[in-house]
């Protein structure tokens, strides 16, 4: 291990220009202006994998954005990984509140800012970067090791079940070892052992054919505004809580090992107000009940509303629409569909007359997602981190949604498990993205040492 | 007469070009992007001014968008009309729902489209070609003429008030006649005698101090959108009317003229839902209630909401803040700095812990206002209106706002008319903005039988 340190090291200034370059790409999936942004970032991981010395190099078609699949069979005997990232980004906006550009990655206090540094690029690059070294230090990996780099991530992975499927022979592992994902915070190692599920909906009022002047026609003419907002309003009690009918069918009460992490976590409530910026709302009092919340309580947050004119100073106009983005996110039991089916029950029922609505589903959306607690490489990951980083890591839940985990079950019939060296608070979904350098060093030494464990384990 | 109509006549392909030319300066007042088309309109006018036989010329300083002065004074004994009009338009988007472009002026069956030809550039010209046919063919007016149009209409007239005051001794006069306006419907000849105020405002909720990822951070932080809706939804009851304690303090029960003509007017609600194209709302019954809304009840209306990610697809994200535009539609006896008062109280009273509002008003706004219905020129203008059109008009109210009403009261101490060729179905604050040709015709012919009658009544 210490000649495989040793390249690492002497390659890191290479490996920090790589992720530059990467980040670099524009890869946003859910906006079709990105499209050659989507493009580019493909080609560079299908070439990156290349040079590590992967073979069978190829883009492969999903019916989107194209999955980056890359192997190294180093012996028929020995086990296989399946190593999962995303090179798609979240999109950059709002733009403005941007420090620095959002594609020209800007290095500052031991941090490198750029959309998609942490989330996933830096995390994905790290396995290949491992892989290189191995192969220029032993000539050989101590495991078999596959790479699946999808494309759609940040759009819900519309194809991506679809494309396991249809590849399931090739992507055929051990286990998925997965580049996404995230610890939990920069001071406490933690491994990832379930998430929430998400589905996504777009809801549009239409009141009248056209826009409509609001001094003739107020106060007659229905305008979709009021009843949009009457209908969010709806979808919520005064406890914060998802208000809709049938939409907790199926769940269970939550797993005994994440309730005591959270017990152990000893979350300081006030400070994660403080953090993102808001006084402490009520009825949320205690740290122990806002991680129940995060991580264990399902969720229907507004992301985006629109209608009417948005532009500066006035328009006295009555729209002929307005609309509204959704996610769900989902725990334990509960099914996608049926979540998107009581809600479009919930709005129809309470729609004024007078207006139409339209309920439109994004993507398939997936399940929440539970590791096996007892797998024997969740063990060996959480040995590596314990000896890196001086702490045994906590057994955590995660709020946002890796639906890969229900995936792979589903589709290769095997479990994953998450080790990943981005950190929650790297704003990942929001303007000045960073990604920590110490853990994008830490991260190659610490694969270096789960793949040199995981052959081992084997022998 | 027969020479100035036969002026008109012969001048009228002319009289089209300059509405064409007028049209297509993009004077959009409420946006500072279009700064360089409310200045070349502005000079538009002047010059046309000056070209059709006006002195004393003149852009006024406003301390916003300047606002053009001419006048002709022919004799110190007649009496003088100020002519009202304004040469800003409102903002064309929607943009992708116009058939040809907003400021490409085109002409279809009879009607010229563009924005701002039917509010106000249309009118507003027929005045002053009008002027230009007495000049031309007697040397003189029968009156002495003052125009003033004004460019900041469309943006709620912030400075309009000031304009008056600072230049009263200019502007002196006997009445004003007001080119802007509407007629009630393309059927039926109608003179406006009530309008309703208006005040704008914007409300902004915000949460945390950045975006924040609808995963992580959903159930736990505070999302502006929910806070937003139910704050909107609580300012209408659930018969739609607008349920702000105070709102309808200094009211009175509605003018008994214009309830008689709501009576006569046998108002076809089915015909109105369908012409929006929206299908019929509970709980407006009754065309006489509906009408009675549209004139005489004030008005909470949403013109325009946003937050959050609003392009393709999806993206989750917990917003920072959201806002949304509201009017008021004021009747007899509110007052606008009330009314802003309350609202903010009813918001601020219900806004929710985690959250701050913000509340932005736009423009001074301004009273309801209604014509001295015993007024000499009101029942002159009605003949010309009976002769030409071949009914008798009917006395109708506007849902719609003409603030100057009640400007020039208070500050000349005069009273104004309405007589105005667009029509209120040609969609000024909507795509496809249209003015009947038809009407630019008549309206020439009417002016000049308006000036006519009004010196010989002085005679």
């Amino acid at each position: 291990m210490s000649d495989i340190q040793a390249y690492l090291d002497a390659h890191f200034a290479e490996a920090l220009d790589d992720l530059k370059a990467f980040c670099r790409i524009p890869s946003v999936s859910t906006d079709p202006a990105y499209a050659a942004g989507i493009a580019q970032a493909a080609a560079f991981v299908a070439d990156r994998l290349t040079r590590a010395g992967f073979s069978g190099v190829e883009l492969l078609a999903t019916g989107g954005h194209p999955a980056v699949f890359g192997e190294i069979i180093s012996d028929a005997a020995l086990p296989t990984f399946l190593v999962y990232g995303h090179y798609d980004v979240q999109p950059p906006d709002p733009l403005e509140k941007w420090k620095t550009p959002p594609f020209e990655p800007s290095e500052r206090d031991g941090r490198l800012y750029a959309r998609g540094v942490s989330d996933d690029k830096g995390p994905l690059l790290i396995p290949i970067l491992v892989a290189e070294a191995f192969i220029k230090t032993a000539g050989k990996l101590p495991v078999n090791l596959k790479v699946l780099i999808e494309g759609e991530e940040e759009s819900g992975s519309p194809h991506f079940e679809a494309t396991l499927q249809a590849y399931s022979d090739r992507l055929a592992c051990d286990l998925v070892i997965s580049a996404d994902g995230a610890m939990w915070r920069p001071d406490r190692p933690s491994v990832t052992v379930a998430s929430r599920g998400l589905v996504a909906l777009e809801i549009t009022v239409e009141g009248a054919s056209k826009d409509l002047h609001s001094g003739r026609h107020g106060g007659s003419a229905p305008n979709p505004i009021a009843a949009l907002a009457s209908l969010l309003a709806s979808l919520h009690g005064e406890d914060g809580r998802v208000s809709v009918d049938g939409f907790l069918d199926g769940t269970h009460p939550p797993d005994p090992t994440i309730v005591a992490a959270i017990e152990a976590a000893n979350f300081d409530t006030d400070a994660y107000y403080r953090d993102i910026g808001s006084p402490l709302p009520d009825p949320i009092a205690s740290g122990r009940k806002l991680l129940i919340r995060q991580w264990l309580e399902p969720t229907l947050e507004f992301n985006g509303i629109s209608g009417g004119y948005q532009g500066a100073g006035t328009k006295t106009v009555i729209p002929s629409a307005a609309s509204a983005k959704i996610t769900c996110r989902l725990i334990a039991g509960q099914k996608p569909d049926h979540v998107v089916e009581v809600i479009a029950r919930h709005l129809k029922s309470r729609l004024p007359p007078g207006f139409a609505l339209q309920v439109h589903r994004h993507g398939p959306g997936s399940e929440a997602f539970f590791v096996d607690p007892k797998l024997p490489a969740l063990e060996i990951a959480e040995g590596v981190l314990s000896e890196l980083l001086g702490q045994k890591p906590l057994r955590v839940a995660m709020g946002a949604t890796i639906p890969i985990g229900a995936s792979f079950r589903k589709h290769l019939g095997r479990e994953a498990i998450f080790f990943s060296f981005s950190t929650s608070d790297e704003d990942y979904h929001a303007p000045n993205e960073f990604f920590r350098l110490a853990n994008f060093s830490i991260g190659l030494t610490a694969w270096a040492m789960l793949l040199d464990r995981l052959g081992a384990a084997h022998a």
